[in-house]
């Protein structure tokens, strides 16, 4: 095993993170957004997100305030779920929620003839507390929180739409982007449940000042 | 939301299916990896597995059996395990296991200056059942099957390789190809705990006939 090389298990994270810095080489963000696109570079070590990510006005910081505020977040899918840090989220009082895989979602979505998901941010929607969304699957959740928001029942905090995918995902990032509400897209086809979490992860590491690569 | 094309949910995945087979164009496989290096893709968008992934003589064959007479499967993370079917998994008897946020794992990892996942993978050898190991993000947890390997304690089913990072993540995968076990890896930095889940889960769709696109 002599070609590995050592490195101590706290230093692994930092190392990648100067290797993407090294490998972004010109390319430069504002500081409140270089930690965010290099998260996601870390988990996918996919550099297009470089030129996929796309930002509100303002996102980051709002998003920031809403967590320190204690914001509760709503996944898509319980992938997502297991991968945002919720030691960190529940000091600021945040929770995570999913209702996807819950079995009256599901009887509801077939009696419907609609997705899971549609009927998961509709039950979202009823939370009485400020919401950031986190989509990493499912276009129809983001088609679903456009719906709520022109509905006015909905007024979310943060969108992150990174739904992956071949059919109408490209147009379901469009329409949050269209939609008036503080976003994190990743333009295209590409995203996931990891990119989502990652994301969120960016998000609250710069509240505890792990942001430093 | 007029630019919107109406899905049936149902039909979503068969059709991003339809539309990844069309993209790969000339781009064919065996009949038994075909499903996976195509799921893997509807689970990023990112037609690069198409060259990054590889499979040992017989892998996908020997882990469908496996799966068929109750083997378990193991996750270096608590993302991969949400991402895997286990409704279908356990139609077979096989469970999932994730030591990696157990409590006691995370201290000997601390005492004795190792990662978490290198314990977790002791834990996991020490199952008294025949494993199939899903390893998304951490490389210290394939070198850990490879030492455990080569002592002879470990004797896998199939090693799912696919890391995603940038330290010794090339490296990892290189020493399980080498190792004698079957397995299907992503060759390179890319990989990651959605990877990981697609591929199980493509092999799990197999098994039920959800094979068809």
């Amino acid at each position: 095993m002599s070609k590995m090389e050592y490195v101590k298990p706290a230093d692994i994270e930092k190392r990648s993170f100067a290797i993407i810095t090294e490998e972004l080489g010109d390319r430069t963000f504002p500081p409140d957004i270089a930690p965010v696109v290099k998260r996601v570079i870390h988990t996918s070590a996919d550099f297009e997100y470089a030129d996929n990510l796309v930002f509100s006005e303002g996102a980051v910081a709002r998003a920031r305030k809403a967590i320190e505020a204690g914001a509760h977040i709503v996944t898509d899918t319980n992938m997502v779920k297991a991968g945002i840090n919720k030691k960190i989220l529940a000091q600021f009082g945040g929770e995570v929620h999913c209702f996807v895989a819950d079995e009256d979602v599901a009887a509801e979505a077939k009696a419907r003839g609609v997705t899971r998901s549609t009927v998961s941010m509709e039950r979202a929607a009823g939370l009485d507390v400020p919401l950031i969304f986190a989509i990493g699957n499912a276009p129809t959740a983001l088609v679903e929180i456009r719906r709520l928001v022109d509905a006015g029942t909905l007024s979310p905090e943060l969108v992150i739409g990174v739904p992956v995918g071949f059919v109408n995902v490209v147009e379901s990032k469009e329409l949050i982007q269209e939609s008036g509400v503080p976003y994190i897209v990743a333009r295209g086809r590409k995203g996931g449940s990891n990119v989502a979490a990652a994301i969120v992860n960016a998000l609250l590491y710069q509240l505890v000042r792990r942001e430093g690569f």
